[in-house]
Protein backbone atom coordinates (compact mmCIF):
# COMPACT_ATOMS: atom_id res chain seq x y z
CA UNK A 1 0.00 0.00 0.00
CA UNK A 2 2.45 2.39 1.14
CA UNK A 3 4.24 2.14 -2.44
CA UNK A 4 1.03 2.63 -3.76
CA UNK A 5 0.47 5.71 -1.85
CA UNK A 6 4.56 6.91 -2.73
CA UNK A 7 3.32 6.53 -6.30
CA UNK A 8 0.46 8.15 -6.19
CA UNK A 9 2.65 11.25 -4.23
CA UNK A 10 5.07 11.71 -7.09
CA UNK A 11 2.33 12.29 -9.44
CA UNK A 12 0.74 14.74 -7.55
CA UNK A 13 3.97 16.49 -7.00
CA UNK A 14 4.11 16.52 -11.40
CA UNK A 15 0.60 17.93 -11.58
CA UNK A 16 1.47 20.63 -8.87
CA UNK A 17 4.72 21.32 -10.73
CA UNK A 18 2.97 21.27 -14.37
CA UNK A 19 0.29 23.67 -13.13
CA UNK A 20 2.43 26.10 -11.74
CA UNK A 21 4.21 26.04 -13.98
CA UNK A 22 1.44 27.38 -16.52
CA UNK A 23 0.20 29.43 -13.99
CA UNK A 24 3.70 31.55 -14.12
CA UNK A 25 3.64 31.62 -17.80
CA UNK A 26 0.26 33.03 -17.75
CA UNK A 27 1.11 35.73 -15.22
CA UNK A 28 4.36 36.66 -17.52
CA UNK A 29 1.78 36.91 -20.46
CA UNK A 30 -0.32 38.94 -18.61
CA UNK A 31 1.88 41.35 -18.06
CA UNK A 32 3.54 41.16 -21.12
CA UNK A 33 0.11 42.27 -22.88
CA UNK A 34 0.08 45.28 -20.76
CA UNK A 35 3.59 46.34 -21.88
CA UNK A 36 3.04 45.26 -25.69
CA UNK A 37 -0.41 46.31 -25.75
CA UNK A 38 -1.41 43.19 -27.03
CA UNK A 39 -5.02 42.51 -26.88
CA UNK A 40 -4.76 39.41 -28.05
CA UNK A 41 -2.49 37.82 -25.13
CA UNK A 42 -4.30 39.44 -22.70
CA UNK A 43 -7.22 37.37 -24.26
CA UNK A 44 -5.44 33.95 -24.34
CA UNK A 45 -4.37 34.17 -20.59
CA UNK A 46 -8.38 35.49 -19.69
CA UNK A 47 -9.93 32.04 -21.44
CA UNK A 48 -7.09 29.86 -20.24
CA UNK A 49 -8.72 30.62 -17.16
CA UNK A 50 -10.96 27.35 -17.11
CA UNK A 51 -8.10 25.25 -17.69
CA UNK A 52 -6.08 26.32 -14.28
CA UNK A 53 -9.64 25.65 -12.77
CA UNK A 54 -9.44 22.19 -13.97
CA UNK A 55 -6.04 21.34 -12.96
CA UNK A 56 -7.45 22.80 -9.54
CA UNK A 57 -10.20 20.66 -9.64
CA UNK A 58 -8.51 18.11 -10.65
CA UNK A 59 -5.55 17.78 -8.18
CA UNK A 60 -8.12 18.85 -5.40
CA UNK A 61 -9.70 15.57 -6.00
CA UNK A 62 -6.36 13.71 -6.26
CA UNK A 63 -5.89 14.56 -2.76
CA UNK A 64 -9.23 14.07 -1.02
CA UNK A 65 -9.09 10.24 -3.26
CA UNK A 66 -5.33 9.61 -1.71
CA UNK A 67 -6.69 10.75 2.05
CA UNK A 68 -10.09 8.75 1.74
CA UNK A 69 -7.86 5.38 -0.11
CA UNK A 70 -4.84 5.17 1.88
CA UNK A 71 -5.86 7.16 5.39
CA UNK A 72 -2.32 8.42 5.26
CA UNK A 73 -1.05 9.46 8.57
CA UNK A 74 2.59 11.67 10.16
CA UNK A 75 4.39 13.24 7.15
CA UNK A 76 2.26 12.15 4.34
CA UNK A 77 -0.87 13.01 5.69
CA UNK A 78 0.72 16.74 6.11
CA UNK A 79 2.12 16.93 2.43
CA UNK A 80 -1.68 16.16 0.80
CA UNK A 81 -3.19 18.37 3.07
CA UNK A 82 -0.26 21.00 2.50
CA UNK A 83 -0.78 20.33 -1.50
CA UNK A 84 -4.91 20.74 -0.89
CA UNK A 85 -3.68 24.49 0.37
CA UNK A 86 -0.96 25.80 -2.34
CA UNK A 87 -3.57 24.30 -4.76
CA UNK A 88 -6.04 26.64 -3.64
CA UNK A 89 -3.18 29.35 -3.45
CA UNK A 90 -1.86 28.42 -6.94
CA UNK A 91 -5.59 28.78 -8.56
CA UNK A 92 -5.99 32.41 -6.88
CA UNK A 93 -3.01 33.41 -8.79
CA UNK A 94 -4.56 32.26 -11.67
CA UNK A 95 -7.46 34.60 -10.87
CA UNK A 96 -5.40 37.40 -10.58
CA UNK A 97 -3.22 36.71 -13.73
CA UNK A 98 -6.92 37.28 -15.07
CA UNK A 99 -7.70 40.12 -12.94
CA UNK A 100 -4.06 41.36 -14.55
CA UNK A 101 -4.84 40.64 -18.30
CA UNK A 102 -8.68 42.20 -18.18
CA UNK A 103 -7.09 45.41 -16.66
CA UNK A 104 -4.44 45.24 -19.50
CA UNK A 105 -7.56 44.32 -22.29
CA UNK A 106 -9.00 47.63 -21.29
CA UNK A 107 -5.72 49.79 -21.51
CA UNK A 108 -5.22 49.05 -24.83
CA UNK A 109 -8.74 50.61 -25.80
CA UNK A 110 -6.81 53.83 -24.09
CA UNK A 111 -4.25 56.49 -25.06
CA UNK A 112 -1.02 54.73 -24.04
CA UNK A 113 0.20 55.73 -20.59
CA UNK A 114 3.50 55.29 -19.32
CA UNK A 115 4.15 53.23 -16.51
CA UNK A 116 5.93 55.32 -14.26
CA UNK A 117 7.68 51.50 -12.74
CA UNK A 118 9.02 48.98 -14.10
CA UNK A 119 6.44 46.71 -14.33
CA UNK A 120 8.51 43.69 -15.88
CA UNK A 121 10.66 43.49 -13.04
CA UNK A 122 7.81 43.61 -10.55
CA UNK A 123 5.74 40.50 -12.25
CA UNK A 124 9.26 38.61 -12.88
CA UNK A 125 10.11 39.15 -9.16
CA UNK A 126 6.40 37.97 -7.81
CA UNK A 127 6.14 34.74 -10.35
CA UNK A 128 9.80 34.02 -9.58
CA UNK A 129 8.75 33.73 -5.99
CA UNK A 130 5.76 31.61 -6.67
CA UNK A 131 7.76 28.93 -8.85
CA UNK A 132 11.00 28.48 -6.01
CA UNK A 133 7.96 28.29 -3.85
CA UNK A 134 6.69 25.32 -5.67
CA UNK A 135 10.37 23.99 -5.95
CA UNK A 136 10.92 24.59 -1.98
CA UNK A 137 7.80 22.01 -1.54
CA UNK A 138 9.14 19.72 -4.15
CA UNK A 139 12.64 19.44 -2.67
CA UNK A 140 11.29 20.31 1.03
CA UNK A 141 13.94 23.05 0.97
CA UNK A 142 12.96 25.25 4.15
CA UNK A 143 15.98 27.76 3.95
CA UNK A 144 14.26 28.70 0.72
CA UNK A 145 11.48 28.91 1.53
CA UNK A 146 12.67 31.58 4.50
CA UNK A 147 14.01 33.10 1.69
CA UNK A 148 11.13 33.48 -0.31
CA UNK A 149 9.38 34.75 2.81
CA UNK A 150 11.97 37.43 3.27
CA UNK A 151 11.01 38.71 -0.12
CA UNK A 152 7.70 39.90 0.14
CA UNK A 153 8.55 42.79 1.39
CA UNK A 154 10.56 44.01 -1.19
CA UNK A 155 7.53 43.17 -3.81
CA UNK A 156 4.94 45.45 -1.10
CA UNK A 157 7.94 48.00 -1.46
CA UNK A 158 7.78 47.95 -5.47
CA UNK A 159 4.11 48.51 -5.19
CA UNK A 160 4.17 51.27 -2.35
CA UNK A 161 6.89 53.04 -4.79
CA UNK A 162 4.97 52.72 -7.82
CA UNK A 163 1.67 53.93 -5.97
CA UNK A 164 2.80 57.21 -4.83
CA UNK A 165 4.33 57.79 -8.13
CA UNK A 166 0.90 56.79 -10.06
CA UNK A 167 -0.39 59.41 -7.43
CA UNK A 168 1.92 61.72 -8.80
CA UNK A 169 0.96 61.17 -12.35
CA UNK A 170 -3.08 61.25 -11.36
CA UNK A 171 -3.01 64.50 -10.15
CA UNK A 172 -0.53 65.67 -13.14
CA UNK A 173 -2.71 63.94 -16.21
CA UNK A 174 -6.83 64.23 -14.61
CA UNK A 175 -7.11 63.26 -18.25
CA UNK A 176 -5.55 59.33 -17.59
CA UNK A 177 -7.50 58.72 -14.49
CA UNK A 178 -9.24 55.21 -15.61
CA UNK A 179 -5.80 54.18 -16.67
CA UNK A 180 -4.17 55.20 -14.06
CA UNK A 181 -6.37 53.49 -11.45
CA UNK A 182 -5.70 50.45 -13.62
CA UNK A 183 -2.27 50.78 -13.11
CA UNK A 184 -2.98 50.65 -9.25
CA UNK A 185 -5.10 47.81 -9.81
CA UNK A 186 -2.23 46.39 -11.41
CA UNK A 187 0.43 46.66 -9.33
CA UNK A 188 -1.59 45.26 -6.27
CA UNK A 189 -2.64 42.21 -7.94
CA UNK A 190 1.32 41.75 -8.09
CA UNK A 191 2.00 42.38 -4.68
CA UNK A 192 -1.24 39.87 -4.02
CA UNK A 193 0.80 37.15 -6.30
CA UNK A 194 3.80 37.76 -4.13
CA UNK A 195 1.93 36.89 -1.09
CA UNK A 196 0.17 33.66 -2.06
CA UNK A 197 3.76 32.65 -2.84
CA UNK A 198 4.79 33.46 0.36
CA UNK A 199 1.76 31.80 1.83
CA UNK A 200 3.25 28.65 -0.38
CA UNK A 201 6.54 29.23 1.30
CA UNK A 202 4.93 29.26 4.67
CA UNK A 203 3.00 26.02 4.06
CA UNK A 204 6.65 24.55 2.79
CA UNK A 205 8.39 25.35 6.51
CA UNK A 206 5.68 24.09 8.32
CA UNK A 207 5.17 20.91 6.58
CA UNK A 208 8.98 20.37 6.65
CA UNK A 209 9.43 21.84 10.23
CA UNK A 210 5.74 20.72 11.73
CA UNK A 211 5.65 24.56 13.36
CA UNK A 212 3.71 26.99 11.77
CA UNK A 213 5.00 30.29 11.14
CA UNK A 214 2.68 31.84 9.28
CA UNK A 215 1.46 34.93 11.43
CA UNK A 216 5.15 34.83 13.01
CA UNK A 217 7.96 37.45 12.53
CA UNK A 218 10.37 36.70 9.64
CA UNK A 219 13.11 35.24 11.80
CA UNK A 220 14.99 32.50 9.86
CA UNK A 221 15.83 29.64 12.62
CA UNK A 222 16.06 27.30 10.53
CA UNK B 1 -14.58 5.58 17.95
CA UNK B 2 -17.19 6.83 15.76
CA UNK B 3 -18.83 8.51 18.20
CA UNK B 4 -15.32 10.46 19.72
CA UNK B 5 -15.42 11.62 16.09
CA UNK B 6 -18.80 13.25 15.74
CA UNK B 7 -18.26 14.60 19.13
CA UNK B 8 -14.83 15.90 17.68
CA UNK B 9 -16.40 17.15 15.13
CA UNK B 10 -19.28 19.23 16.40
CA UNK B 11 -16.90 20.70 18.83
CA UNK B 12 -15.18 21.77 15.70
CA UNK B 13 -18.36 23.54 14.11
CA UNK B 14 -18.53 25.19 17.51
CA UNK B 15 -15.39 26.69 16.70
CA UNK B 16 -15.52 27.68 13.25
CA UNK B 17 -18.70 29.45 14.80
CA UNK B 18 -17.14 31.24 17.33
CA UNK B 19 -14.34 32.66 15.16
CA UNK B 20 -16.86 33.46 12.46
CA UNK B 21 -18.92 35.28 14.46
CA UNK B 22 -15.73 37.63 15.79
CA UNK B 23 -14.39 37.80 12.17
CA UNK B 24 -18.24 38.71 11.43
CA UNK B 25 -17.42 41.47 14.24
CA UNK B 26 -14.54 42.75 13.54
CA UNK B 27 -15.93 43.56 9.65
CA UNK B 28 -18.77 45.77 10.71
CA UNK B 29 -16.04 47.43 13.78
CA UNK B 30 -13.48 48.48 11.23
CA UNK B 31 -16.36 49.94 8.81
CA UNK B 32 -18.34 51.77 11.72
CA UNK B 33 -14.97 53.22 12.88
CA UNK B 34 -14.80 55.42 9.34
CA UNK B 35 -18.08 56.23 9.75
CA UNK B 36 -17.53 57.40 12.44
CA UNK B 37 -13.60 58.41 12.34
CA UNK B 38 -13.28 56.47 15.41
CA UNK B 39 -8.90 55.80 15.63
CA UNK B 40 -9.54 53.57 18.61
CA UNK B 41 -12.25 51.25 17.19
CA UNK B 42 -9.93 51.01 13.97
CA UNK B 43 -6.75 50.25 16.71
CA UNK B 44 -9.28 47.66 18.15
CA UNK B 45 -9.49 45.97 14.71
CA UNK B 46 -5.56 45.78 14.22
CA UNK B 47 -4.66 44.43 17.22
CA UNK B 48 -7.29 41.77 17.75
CA UNK B 49 -6.02 40.12 14.71
CA UNK B 50 -2.99 37.92 16.20
CA UNK B 51 -6.58 36.33 18.42
CA UNK B 52 -8.03 35.79 14.71
CA UNK B 53 -4.74 34.09 13.59
CA UNK B 54 -4.89 32.10 16.92
CA UNK B 55 -8.04 30.65 16.56
CA UNK B 56 -7.01 29.89 12.81
CA UNK B 57 -3.36 27.59 13.74
CA UNK B 58 -5.86 25.86 16.42
CA UNK B 59 -8.54 25.28 14.20
CA UNK B 60 -6.35 23.96 11.51
CA UNK B 61 -4.31 21.82 14.12
CA UNK B 62 -7.49 20.18 15.66
CA UNK B 63 -8.11 19.25 11.75
CA UNK B 64 -5.04 17.86 10.87
CA UNK B 65 -5.56 15.94 14.36
CA UNK B 66 -8.72 14.33 13.60
CA UNK B 67 -7.22 13.23 10.50
CA UNK B 68 -4.84 11.41 11.92
CA UNK B 69 -6.44 10.34 14.55
CA UNK B 70 -9.53 8.57 13.26
CA UNK B 71 -8.66 8.90 9.33
CA UNK B 72 -12.28 9.43 8.57
CA UNK B 73 -13.47 8.37 5.05
CA UNK B 74 -16.41 9.70 2.94
CA UNK B 75 -18.82 12.66 4.37
CA UNK B 76 -16.76 12.87 8.15
CA UNK B 77 -13.34 13.51 5.69
CA UNK B 78 -15.11 15.71 3.23
CA UNK B 79 -15.84 17.83 6.06
CA UNK B 80 -12.96 18.12 7.77
CA UNK B 81 -11.12 18.94 4.81
CA UNK B 82 -14.14 21.67 4.05
CA UNK B 83 -13.31 23.22 7.50
CA UNK B 84 -9.76 23.65 6.73
CA UNK B 85 -10.30 25.24 3.63
CA UNK B 86 -13.42 27.71 5.25
CA UNK B 87 -11.15 28.29 7.74
CA UNK B 88 -8.05 29.67 5.50
CA UNK B 89 -11.45 31.79 3.96
CA UNK B 90 -12.00 33.41 7.33
CA UNK B 91 -8.72 34.02 8.39
CA UNK B 92 -8.21 36.15 5.12
CA UNK B 93 -11.48 37.71 6.08
CA UNK B 94 -9.91 38.91 9.25
CA UNK B 95 -6.96 40.00 7.23
CA UNK B 96 -9.39 41.91 5.15
CA UNK B 97 -10.50 43.63 8.21
CA UNK B 98 -7.40 45.29 9.31
CA UNK B 99 -6.89 45.99 6.06
CA UNK B 100 -10.04 48.27 6.02
CA UNK B 101 -9.13 49.13 9.60
CA UNK B 102 -5.71 50.42 8.41
CA UNK B 103 -7.52 52.26 5.90
CA UNK B 104 -9.82 53.68 8.44
CA UNK B 105 -7.10 54.61 10.70
CA UNK B 106 -5.53 56.70 8.33
CA UNK B 107 -8.67 58.31 7.20
CA UNK B 108 -8.66 59.86 10.57
CA UNK B 109 -5.60 61.57 10.21
CA UNK B 110 -6.89 63.66 7.16
CA UNK B 111 -9.77 65.45 6.21
CA UNK B 112 -12.99 64.41 6.39
CA UNK B 113 -14.17 63.49 2.82
CA UNK B 114 -18.31 62.59 1.83
CA UNK B 115 -18.10 58.52 0.85
CA UNK B 116 -20.43 59.05 -2.17
CA UNK B 117 -22.01 55.43 -0.98
CA UNK B 118 -23.73 53.80 1.79
CA UNK B 119 -20.44 51.66 3.49
CA UNK B 120 -22.20 50.67 6.18
CA UNK B 121 -25.10 49.47 4.29
CA UNK B 122 -22.02 47.67 1.66
CA UNK B 123 -20.43 46.14 5.01
CA UNK B 124 -23.82 44.45 6.27
CA UNK B 125 -24.33 42.64 3.41
CA UNK B 126 -20.60 41.04 2.76
CA UNK B 127 -20.65 40.45 6.41
CA UNK B 128 -23.83 38.92 6.35
CA UNK B 129 -23.36 36.25 3.70
CA UNK B 130 -20.13 35.30 5.64
CA UNK B 131 -22.55 34.56 8.77
CA UNK B 132 -24.75 32.74 6.18
CA UNK B 133 -22.29 31.08 4.80
CA UNK B 134 -21.38 29.27 7.70
CA UNK B 135 -25.00 28.48 9.48
CA UNK B 136 -25.22 27.01 5.49
CA UNK B 137 -22.31 24.85 6.09
CA UNK B 138 -23.47 23.81 9.77
CA UNK B 139 -27.31 23.50 8.85
CA UNK B 140 -25.73 21.81 5.60
CA UNK B 141 -28.42 23.82 3.85
CA UNK B 142 -27.28 24.11 0.13
CA UNK B 143 -30.54 26.28 -1.20
CA UNK B 144 -28.87 28.77 0.96
CA UNK B 145 -25.63 28.14 -0.09
CA UNK B 146 -26.78 28.97 -3.64
CA UNK B 147 -28.90 31.95 -2.51
CA UNK B 148 -25.21 33.46 -1.09
CA UNK B 149 -23.74 32.53 -4.11
CA UNK B 150 -25.79 34.85 -6.36
CA UNK B 151 -25.91 37.79 -3.78
CA UNK B 152 -21.88 38.05 -5.11
CA UNK B 153 -23.26 39.95 -7.89
CA UNK B 154 -24.88 42.43 -6.15
CA UNK B 155 -21.52 43.25 -3.79
CA UNK B 156 -19.86 43.86 -7.15
CA UNK B 157 -22.36 45.93 -8.78
CA UNK B 158 -22.28 47.71 -5.16
CA UNK B 159 -18.35 48.16 -5.43
CA UNK B 160 -18.30 48.94 -9.20
CA UNK B 161 -21.53 51.76 -8.30
CA UNK B 162 -19.08 53.24 -5.67
CA UNK B 163 -16.16 53.63 -7.93
CA UNK B 164 -17.58 54.70 -10.15
CA UNK B 165 -18.61 57.91 -8.11
CA UNK B 166 -15.25 57.95 -6.41
CA UNK B 167 -13.39 58.30 -9.64
CA UNK B 168 -16.16 61.50 -10.24
CA UNK B 169 -14.98 62.73 -7.06
CA UNK B 170 -11.07 62.15 -7.87
CA UNK B 171 -11.55 65.07 -10.67
CA UNK B 172 -13.38 66.83 -8.50
CA UNK B 173 -11.67 67.32 -5.25
CA UNK B 174 -7.96 66.37 -6.78
CA UNK B 175 -7.09 68.08 -3.17
CA UNK B 176 -8.46 64.39 -1.07
CA UNK B 177 -6.74 62.38 -3.61
CA UNK B 178 -5.28 59.80 -0.96
CA UNK B 179 -8.09 59.63 1.22
CA UNK B 180 -10.44 58.87 -2.02
CA UNK B 181 -7.93 56.69 -2.99
CA UNK B 182 -8.69 54.73 0.22
CA UNK B 183 -12.48 54.75 0.18
CA UNK B 184 -11.94 52.96 -3.35
CA UNK B 185 -9.36 50.26 -1.20
CA UNK B 186 -11.89 49.90 1.13
CA UNK B 187 -14.83 49.09 -0.95
CA UNK B 188 -12.84 46.36 -2.86
CA UNK B 189 -11.84 44.94 0.56
CA UNK B 190 -15.60 44.63 1.08
CA UNK B 191 -16.07 42.79 -2.31
CA UNK B 192 -13.17 40.83 -1.19
CA UNK B 193 -15.26 39.73 1.71
CA UNK B 194 -18.14 38.67 -0.45
CA UNK B 195 -15.76 36.72 -2.35
CA UNK B 196 -14.53 34.60 -0.09
CA UNK B 197 -18.26 34.06 1.98
CA UNK B 198 -18.86 32.59 -1.75
CA UNK B 199 -16.24 30.52 -1.57
CA UNK B 200 -17.59 29.07 1.41
CA UNK B 201 -21.08 28.76 -0.28
CA UNK B 202 -19.63 27.00 -2.70
CA UNK B 203 -17.84 24.31 -0.40
CA UNK B 204 -20.82 23.88 1.62
CA UNK B 205 -22.61 23.02 -1.78
CA UNK B 206 -19.77 21.05 -2.67
CA UNK B 207 -19.94 18.98 0.44
CA UNK B 208 -23.27 18.40 0.67
CA UNK B 209 -23.67 17.77 -3.09
CA UNK B 210 -20.58 16.29 -3.57
CA UNK B 211 -19.92 18.09 -6.88
CA UNK B 212 -17.75 21.20 -7.29
CA UNK B 213 -19.63 24.32 -8.61
CA UNK B 214 -16.49 26.33 -8.24
CA UNK B 215 -16.01 27.94 -11.62
CA UNK B 216 -19.29 26.77 -12.81
CA UNK B 217 -22.17 29.25 -14.09
CA UNK B 218 -24.81 30.13 -10.95
CA UNK B 219 -27.45 27.79 -11.89
CA UNK B 220 -29.45 26.57 -9.00
CA UNK B 221 -30.08 23.13 -9.80
CA UNK B 222 -30.74 21.87 -5.89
Amino acid sequence: MSRHLQKDIAALKEKLIEMSGLIEDRVYQATMSIIKRDDALAQAVINGDSEIDRMEVAIDEQCLKLLALYQPVAVDLRFIVAVMKINNDLERVGDLAVNIAERSAFLTTQEKIEFPFDLEEMAIMAEGMLTRSIDALINQDVREAFRIRSEDDQVDAYNREMYSRIKDDLLKQPENINSLLHAISIGRHLERIADHATNIAEEVIYLVEARIVRHKPEVFEG
